[in-house]
C-alpha cells in the first residue's frame, strides 16, 4: 500500500516479479482493494493476499510505527515472525518502514544498528553503498559492522567470496576525515575482523567501481547517494537539452537515443531495486517512493534473491567475526540486537501493539518453505 | 609552486589573468624559475616577483607550515599581513594551504572555524557550498557561523543582498538529520541572526539550484562536491561511449560536438575557480591540484573580486549579527578568531617561525592599494 503509486504500480509490478522472475509472494494491504487490481491482470486467485486495515502515509516517520501496529507492514512483519515470509518489499516512507521493521522484526544477534544498503551502477559490478540512511549518528564500531553487513551483502548479490571494503572519507590517507572515520579507519585496518578492507575511498570514487562495499554512517551516505541520483538527473536533463537545441544537434540524437536509454536506464534508480535494511531478523527492501512496477519487480526480485542467500545467518557469521577480535567488545550504549524484546515498561505509556493474526481464509497454510511477501 | 602543473601552468594562467581580467598580481616562488617563464610569455618584467626558498609538496599536510616557514604559501600569507596583498591563490595540498594560512593569518574577529566555499554550477546563477572541507568535525553553532560566511560569499559573488541558505540534510522536515543538523536546524530557524533560511536541503538539491548557499560541516561537504564531480565525470565518460558506439551514433556525435563540449565546461571543475578559504584576515583561494593555467585564471579573477568586494569586512559584520542574537554565545572549545597570535609556549616544543622579510629588489614598493599574489 506504500509508495506514490500504490497500490496500481506496486501491484503490477509484483506481478510481474511472479511471472518473470518465479518470485513467490504474498500482498498485504486492503484485501478488497487489491483483489480488484489482480481481476484486472487476469491472476485473481493465483497470488494470496493477507488483509491489512491500515496503511502508513508517505509523510508518516518513525511514530507511526507505534501508532498503527495493523498497517500492512507491520502485518508484513508478522508474517516474517510467523516463518510464513523470509522477506518484505515497500515502496512506503522510508522512515515508516524502518521503524516499523526495527521495532517488529528486531535487530539481529550481534548487530548494534541496522544499516540501508544500496547498489550503485558501477560497471563491471555494483558497489554497495551503505548506510543510506537508517543510523544518522554511529559510532566507529559501527562502521565496522556495516562493513560485515556490507560483506554479507556483496557476497549474495555480486558472488564474490571476499569483497573488498572500502571506507567513506574526505582522502586516502589513513590519517584523514573527521573523528568518526579516522577510528574506524583504525579498527577497520587491523584486519583481525574477516573483512578485506580496501581503505578510504572518496566521494569521486563512489561509481569508479574501485571496491565491492563503501561503508559510511547513514547521514553521509545518504547524502552520497542523492547526490548521485541528482547529479545524474541534471546531467541528462542538461544533455537533453544540448542535443535538441539544433537541428543538427537534434538529428544527432535521434541517432543516439536508443543507446542512451540503455545508458540513462543503467543510471536510473529505479533499475537498481532499492535498499536493503540490514541486520534485523528477515530482510526488509525497501523501494523508491516514486517506483512504478518496474521498480517493484526488481526490488522482488532482490528481495527473493536475498531470502534464497539466505542473509541473515550471513551477516551473523560476519558479525561474530567482527565481535571475535580484539576491537569485539561492545560497550556503548543501546543496541538493537543484543536487547530481547522490548518490554513495554521501558518506554512508558507506550506499549507495542499486538499484531492481530492474518485472517485464515485470505493466506493459503503453505508447506513450502517461505516466501517473499 | 603548487599544484600538479606547477609552475608552467601557473604562471600561464597568472599572466592570462592580468592580461584579460587585468588582475594586479605578485607571483611567489622560486624567482629564477618564474622569471623564466615569465621570459617565456613575453613579460618578463612586468609582474612583481617574491621569492621564497621553499614550497609544499603536494603530499604535504598540516605540519608542513610549521617545517617550512619560507614557503611560498607562508611568504604570501606575510604580504597579506604586511598589507601589500588582498589575497592569495594556491593550486597547492589543500590541507597544506589551509594550516599555512590558517596558521600564519589567523581566524578573523569572532570566526570559530574557517569553512572552504566552492561555487556550484547550477542555474541561473551558482549555489556556494560550504564547507568543503576545512573543518571535518564542527558544532551546531559552527554551521550558523558559516551560514554567515556563506552569506557574505554569496552576496559578493552572486550580487544578491539576502541570499537564501539552505542546511544539507537527510530530509526536509525539521526534526530530520543527525544530532548536528538537527540541532543546526534550530538555531538558524530562529531567524535571529540576519540569515535568510530557507530550510533543509537533500543530495539531490545540490544541483538544483533551489538555494543561494548551502551549509555542511566541512566532512559531509567534501563528500557532496567530490560526488558531485565523479559524478558529472562518470556521465560524460558513459555518454562519448554511448555516442561511439554505433556508426549512426558517432555521426550524431559529430553534429552535436559543440554544444556538449559547452555543457562539459560548465560542469567543470576547472571553470568556476576553485575553493575559497573564509574566515580568516584574508582571502584564500585553492585552486584544484589538477588546475591548468585556464583554472588558475579563474582563481586569480576571483580572489580579484572578493578582494574587491571586501568580503572580509562583509563577514566581520555577518558574523557579528550572528552573535549578538540569542544564540550568539561561543562557550565551546577553542576557537580560532577570539584568541590574540597564537603564543609559542601554547605548543611546546614548536614556534611559529618567522618569515623572512621579501628581498626589496624583488617586489616593486607601491603606492596603490594592495593586489592579489
Amino acid at each position: 500500500m506504500g509508495g506514490d503509486h500504490a497500490p496500481e504500480e506496486i501491484i503490477a509490478g509484483a506481478v510481474a516479479a511472479v511471472r518473470e522472475h518465479g518470485v513467490r509472494l504474498v500482498l498485504v494491504g486492503r484485501a478488497a482493494r487489491i483483489r480488484r487490481e489482480l481481476d484486472l491482470h487476469g491472476v485473481l486467485g493465483t497470488i494470496p493476499i493477507v488483509h491489512a486495515d491500515e496503511a502508513l502515509d508517505m509523510g508518516e516517520g518513525a511514530l507511526a510505527s507505534w501508532r498503527k501496529p495493523r498497517s500492512s507492514i507491520a502485518i508484513a512483519c508478522h508474517l516474517i515472525k510467523q516463518g510464513r515470509a523470509s522477506a518484505l518489499v515497500s515502496a512506503g516512507s522510508t522512515a515508516g518502514v524502518v521503524a516499523t521493521s526495527r521495532l517488529r522484526l528486531k535487530g539481529q544477534q550481534g548487530v548494534v544498528r541496522p544499516a540501508i544498503a544500496v547498489a550503485l551502477p558501477t560497471r563491471p559490478r555494483p558497489t554497495i553503498l551503505l548506510d543510506a540512511g537508517a543510523t544518522a549518528d554511529v559510532k566507529p564500531e559501527g562502521l565496522v559492522q556495516f562493513a560485515a553487513l556490507g560483506t554479507a551483502y556483496a557476497q549474495i548479490l555480486l558472488g564474490v567470496d571476499r569483497p573488498t571494503v572500502g571506507l567513506l572519507n574526505i582522502g586516502t590517507e589513513p590519517g584523514k576525515g573527521n573523528k568518526l572515520t579516522k577510528r574506524a579507519h583504525e579498527l577497520l585496518a587491523t584486519g583481525s575482523h574477516g573483512i578485506e578492507f580496501a581503505g578510504n575511498v572518496e566521494g569521486h570514487d563512489l561509481l569508479g567501481g574501485r571496491v565491492d562495499v563503501i561503508v559510511a554512517d547513514g547521514f553521509t551516505g545518504n547524502i552520497a547517494l542523492k547526490t548521485v541520483e541528482g547529479t545524474v538527473a541534471t546531467a541528462f536533463t542538461e544533455i537533453r537539452d544540448a542535443m535538441t537545441s539544433t537541428p543538427a544537434a537534434r538529428m544527432g540524437a535521434l541517432l543516439q537515443r536508443r543507446r542512451l536509454q540503455d545508458l540513462r536506464d543503467r543510471l536510473d534508480p529505479d533499475t537498481y531495486g532499492g535498499g536493503v535494511l540490514l541486520g534485523l531478523n528477515g530482510t526488509v527492501v525497501i523501494a523508491h517512493g516514486a517506483s512504478r512496477a518496474r521498480a517493484v519487480t526488481a526490488a522482488c526480485d532482490l528481495a527473493h534473491r536475498l531470502a534464497a542467500g539466505r542473509i541473515v545467518e550471513r551477516i551473523r557469521e560476519q558479525v561474530a567475526a567482527t565481535r571475535t577480535s580484539r576491537f569485539g567488545r561492545w560497550t556503548h550504549g543501546e543496541r538493537d540486537g543484543d536487547r530481547p524484546a522490548e518490554k513495554p515498561a521501558d518506554r512508558p505509556g507506550e506499549r507495542v501493539p499486538e499484531v492481530p493474526s492474518p485472517a485464515a481464509d485470505t493466506v493459503p497454510d503453505r508447506k513450502e518453505p517461505p516466501a517473499a511477501p
